[in-house]
């Protein structure tokens, strides 16, 4: 016999009530009756722990988890267990629900064929994305959630106080790295980075040294690296961190559910003026941006200062990639490594108070490597308030 | 400027003609003219590789690698580099290659809204489902794939190896698997494991001890734990490993792109009779299998071999899981931790040469915790040829 688990902790049951809140509003909003929710970051978002099943979430406000596995929850009138999707509408009509005319599913985080089955369900129902509805909630974060992450770039930082202490001579980039996942995991890192979409395939991060930063990657991350396999080519190529490189340091725990995203920059011995330049660049574009942040303003001027500063300090070569350029300086975080919103030149999105951005204007120096700085931020009414407030200044590793 | 690369090595041009010719083959047994495949596993299946992009195999055994990102390659007749699946109609159209009338997309691997963008630049297509093709293609492996994944056993085992000397006295499970997932690394592990569908999260694999081997959780693991956060409910739960209890090792290395999937349990002192009778059960139902695992039996047979055996022992109680069992006894494995075939009691499916399975007959002792192993196999026309032939029996670590 298994012992019943309380499904919520008292804070957690309020904490959600709360995010069920924003979320039946912007609900509300939409043509959308129902929706059925089943991406795991938005179940975790729903519910505040990962299981396998559904939320349900109408207009009326109500909401019911189904859960398939694990089957241990104290029983409670908002938990129904179910082996499958398709028990759902009959066990919403009992409780005497009507069947939705219009019903949103995820489709752009579930598969294909997982939304036609549910699709199939509810054959009278008209089918609408819910992936808007809950990206939109996510966005702006919980109180809650903001401690949550702060606590995270906490953890993220006790272990980038370490990394210098891990340096060896004659190291290479792939030892370093694999020495400070140690010090993440240890910190409490889950050793697992949740990221939106199918595409982005991630260990725990990348550290990038020298020319590696100029390899082009496949992945849709700021900076490339070759990586040691045809089958994972991104970061760390594993060649010995030479004198006159930059080590690039983007390495992330995800300790709690929430992550903040953190860069930062080692030197071996001295490096180039150009380097050295283009990192003090790096950090004025993040004071700037501190400052110009604001409820309100345009997400895609954060973009266009970033790139006005860089140009007038002649560096727009080097900005963002030099062989290959990211089309973004950062992007939204909080349960996901590269939530909403994106920040390109194309989005008009306003900045609102509650977001959370990491902002990564880097530069690539040939032969050199990747300097600049990545932090992680929430947006708040005089500015941008840093979550990952650790030294931003270029030292020697030797 | 980007200095150009070679997309393939001669050796690896040549077998991916051959899996070329495979899914062609499966492709003429179909009612699909073309297929379109872009997720990620099956990218680096048909090309060794991955970028970003599709690949286009159509009957007549045509194939066009479209990269969208790196955009490095060496000009190549099968090469066209794109900034969107939209372009690659008009592309096709210029080599002279008509619109297929019915069109395979991956509607088990793309999310929702990937298949609607494609289906949508084929307008006039009929769109059917292409993942049973790649399914069926890469379950039995080519001789290079079989010799990809003997390199990941040897990798893996050499780990292994290692792993008995990284306890000391009052360890934490989760302390040991963090020491593990180092030595993994520093063996040349990816430190990512590729699994198939959107469900299951997973770090680098699962050290469980003593009743945490009991815990429910919400993933399609053969054991649970319930992990240290809400959010990655799976594994070790970072508890002292106690003496008379078992320690569950299921790490994974991912050394090359292929996998082997394996599990050691090693013992703090000594453990109970029962769980040591179950132990040996087993290794004997992985030594009967090894046998009767012959090219055209069914699948679903195996599984029966195995419950039969636990039966005869009167071990079933505790057979694959005590308070939540899991529903299958192994899976295929390669590329992804999780392939075809799955081996449970209702595949009818028929062994074939070259299939490459894990097979795991664990056992769940209350307080003791989980016992048994798990190996690799190749079918061969002789039975099964274990992958990771690394000693069984159980030893203490104390």
């Amino acid at each position: 016999m298994i012992s019943e688990q309380e499904f919520q902790s008292a804070e957690l049951r309020q904490e959600t009530e709360l995010r069920l809140r924003k979320v039946v509003e912007i609900l509300q909003g939409t043509d959308a009756d129902a929706i059925i929710v089943a991406d795991n970051a938005n179940i975790f978002y729903l519910s505040g722990r990962f299981f396998r099943g559904y939320v349900y979430i109408d207009r009326e406000g109500r909401r019911i988890f189904f859960v398939i596995r694990p089957d241990v929850f104290r029983p409670r009138e908002d938990i129904e267990v179910i082996r499958k999707p398709e028990q759902i509408p009959a066990l919403l009509s009992k409780r005497g629900i009507l069947a939705p005319a219009r019903l949103g599913l995820e489709e752009d985080s579930l598969l294909y064929n997982e939304v036609k089955r549910l699709a199939a369900a509810w054959l009278d129902a008209e089918i609408t994305n819910a992936s808007p509805i809950l990206r939109q909630a996510r966005m702006v974060k919980t109180p809650y959630e903001i401690e949550m992450m702060r606590e995270d770039g906490i953890h993220q930082m006790a272990a980038y106080h370490k990394f210098p202490k891990l340096y060896k001579e004659d190291m290479t980039d792939l030892e370093m790295q694999i020495e400070m996942e140690r010090v993440l995991r240890l910190e409490g890192s889950l050793g697992f980075l949740r990221t939106s979409g199918r595409l982005m395939e991630i260990n725990m991060g990348s550290v990038i040294s020298g020319d590696n930063a100029d390899a082009p990657s496949p992945y849709d991350f700021s900076m490339g690296g070759t990586g040691v396999s045809a089958s994972l080519p991104v970061g760390a190529d594993g060649v010995t961190m030479k004198r006159g490189t930059a080590v690039m340091v983007d390495m992330n725990g995800n300790f709690n559910g929430y992550q903040t995203d953190m860069t930062r920059v080692w030197t071996i011995g001295e490096i180039s003026e150009l380097a050295m330049r283009a990192h003090d660049c790096s950090l004025r574009i993040l004071r700037t941006l501190e400052k110009e942040g604001l409820p309100g303003v345009e997400v895609c001027r954060l973009y266009e200062i970033a790139e006005e500063i860089a140009a007038e300090e002649k560096l727009s070569d080097y900005f963002m990639g030099h062989n290959q350029k990211a089309g973004f300086i950062g992007h939204g975080v909080g349960i996901e490594l590269n939530e909403q919103p994106p920040i390109t030149s194309k989005n008009r999105l306003r900045l609102q108070a509650g977001m959370t951005i990491a902002l990564e204007p880097k530069f690539v120096i040939p032969t050199v490597g990747a300097v600049g700085a990545e932090n992680t931020y929430v947006v708040r009414e005089t500015g941008l308030e840093n979550l990952t407030p650790f030294p931003e200044k270029l030292s020697s590793l030797i």
